[in-house]
């Protein structure tokens, strides 16, 4: 693994943020936050970060992650085992007696995960371990501390990416361009939604794992809507039926990627065929509504005006009222994350926000999306998905 | 969707078990125990059940997930929209608007997931919602209730598995057997670790989809470990690589299967070509210690004599010391749950339960493991994985 930058010096930055709020210890466990305090993506969701405001962050992890551990910028580590042979399995205590260890002052105000009840998931991906009650209440009990709500600061630190994040979100939607790519010369009649799903997701694992020699873990989450059901891609999302694709269906592929803990979100709709006029129309509205976001978006701007200028793209052509979502959301550390852009939304937009421009267009026989991801420049915007997107495929 | 027994008699059992603990109202919301409760399995993690004592459940979704919740048994159901264009999204305000009108008595005892620190991906997959402080908060300030960790109510009663449940475990397991027999013509030198898996979960999605035409969602996760790294497949659990695999590695397979949130656990181990004397012993030792399981293990023994007669299988071989890890853990509505199989468990094995049953040996070369799944029955148990287990492939 060659080749990757570091984000060193984002503990200064958080600890700018934690005299803020008035926090004197951090604690994360949440998988996406222990990554974006200190660049390991952890396996299981049992590991710990603890930046103090005075003094040396740390780490606290399951001895059998110490080979991804090695890979932070936090330097301080702390292993124990869960379990062995001798006793059953039990975190609590050996984090307990480790973070006593660490000699960090009592009665202080300590910052955790209170409030985040949305969780990526973790690289084994089955299952997900998070910070709630016992951990809380354990943070609680040995720094005798007032417990505050740190959600709201990591949520708004993580909205502006750094350098390395940048680098490593482009890495998953270089790897996700690649599975879309290949996929337009797969796509035929008579493919069942779940194949074609599943057959994304399979290029994804196959080729993200170890991609140019940068990736150690890599995931796809893909899920493919045909025919007339496109027309509620909106609502139930993030569904593929057993449905086999016909000459002439719509077919909405919602792709999400994930490159060791970084995620991009993309959305292409095809037509298997021949477009019809009005799906030609539609498509092309999408792609106009979209062009006019990255002519129009710039540190300063407000996400609700990103929404409004897309939405007014679609409004003129008569389709409003078949766009019933917001444009877009942040992504990055998960698929969905702030900034949120929508109407009601009074986000400034900053230099380094990732999000996605995500205009649908649904009526009452199908519908088509069109999702890219665009990273906030010092002037305008830079669109990660930036290749030409089909519209007819198999003519 | 068709064939498919439910559990209405859940909720009784439910009750019985909530007067024992004293709780008034049980309210859950993680994804697999909302499935537990209801039979519907969330997409997106803001679904909740509410089992008042006196009266009758009670189901709070999201709009969007109607139709996957109309599969549930309770069908006293309130849905919501967290966000639309005239609201940023805010569950909250709408689920204890939901829970006020309700009408249920205050000053009292409500039950939830205060403890459940790990959970299972929901369908989307990518990330996951759950029960945290601010679900806590609600619960607390609405019915001014004392809250009660549940979880240990829950997992007790999601130990012994439902006929409704058995069958549904059954359907996961059928799909991964299919996918493991698929496997077998396709392994050969020069595929990669993360291929194969790649291929292992494509097969789950694209066959398990609409299986038997009854499995909406289905989902594999599979991890392949080849050569020498075989040796540590007990330890940082769960990662493929880019290797590729050659002629003559041990290949072992770890396979997670999801169908509509039944899950199985199952692993298998290969070699590609001909085995070595050594590694033939190890096969049969493993097999002989899952043998001796099956033959042993009965409603009203020990979990940690099933862990010892297993281990004992493996200890007169003198291959004690390279099984450092627990016997099993429970599967079904999670990748692991309780029961633990383990030498201190001292859990009572009861009719119903289902569990791994997973010896492996691990030298400094290469490591072996078998995985699979038993149900335990009045008398004995079956075991869910019972296909012939092959040692060598491709000779």
């Amino acid at each position: 693994m060659v080749g990757i930058s570091s984000d060193a010096g984002r503990i200064s930055s958080v600890k700018r943020a934690m005299e803020g709020y008035g926090i004197d210890v951090l604690v994360c466990r949440n998988p996406e936050n222990v990554l974006f305090l200190s660049g390991y993506w952890p396996l299981t969701g049992w590991s710990l970060v603890v930046v103090p405001l005075d003094g040396d962050p740390a780490l606290i992890i399951p001895r059998s992650e110490l080979d991804y551990a090695r890979e932070s910028w936090i330097k301080n580590m702390y292993t124990y085992e869960a379990e062995s042979l001798e006793h059953i399995w039990n975190p609590y205590r050996f984090i307990a007696g480790i973070l006593e260890g660490l000699d960090l002052p009592k009665g202080i105000r300590v910052g955790c995960e209170l409030s985040m009840e949305t969780v990526a998931t973790g690289s084994i991906a089955g299952e997900v371990s998070y910070a709630c009650t016992p951990t809380f209440d354990l943070l609680r009990d040995i720094f005798k501390a007032v417990l505050v709500d740190a959600t709201p600061l990591i949520s708004k630190l993580r909205m502006v990416k750094s350098n390395h994040e940048i680098e490593r979100i482009k890495i998953a939607s270089k790897i996700a361009s690649i599975a879309i790519e290949k996929l337009l010369g797969i796509v035929r009649d008579g493919l069942k939604e779940s194949e074609l799903a599943a057959l994304a997701e399979s290029i994804v694992y196959s080729e993200g794992v170890g991609f140019e020699g940068k990736v150690k873990r890599a995931r796809g989450f893909a899920f493919v809507m045909s025919g007339g059901s496109t027309s509620r891609a909106w609502y139930p999302f993030n569904i593929s039926s057993d449905r086999r694709i016909m000459r002439g269906d719509p077919i909405l592929l919602e792709f999400n990627v994930c490159a060791d803990g970084y995620w991009v979100d993309v959305t292409r709709t095809w037509i298997l065929g021949r477009p019809t006029k009005e799906q030609e129309d539609i498509f092309y509205i999408l792609m106009e509504a979209q062009e006019s976001v990255y002519k129009y978006e710039n540190p300063g701007v407000k996400a609700c005006d990103v929404d409004r200028v897309a939405r007014k793209v679609i409004g003129v052509r008569g389709y409003d009222r078949f766009f019933p979502h917001r444009l877009g959301h942040g992504v990055g550390l998960r698929l969905h994350e702030e900034p949120i852009i929508h109407p009601l939304s009074s986000i400034i937009i900053e230099k380094g926000m990732i999000h996605t421009v995500e205009p649908g267009i649904y009526t009452d026989r199908y519908g088509l999306r069109l999702e890219d991801v665009v990273l906030v420049l010092g002037k305008g915007v830079e669109n990660l998905f930036p290749g030409y997107k089909f519209l007819s495929l198999g003519e």
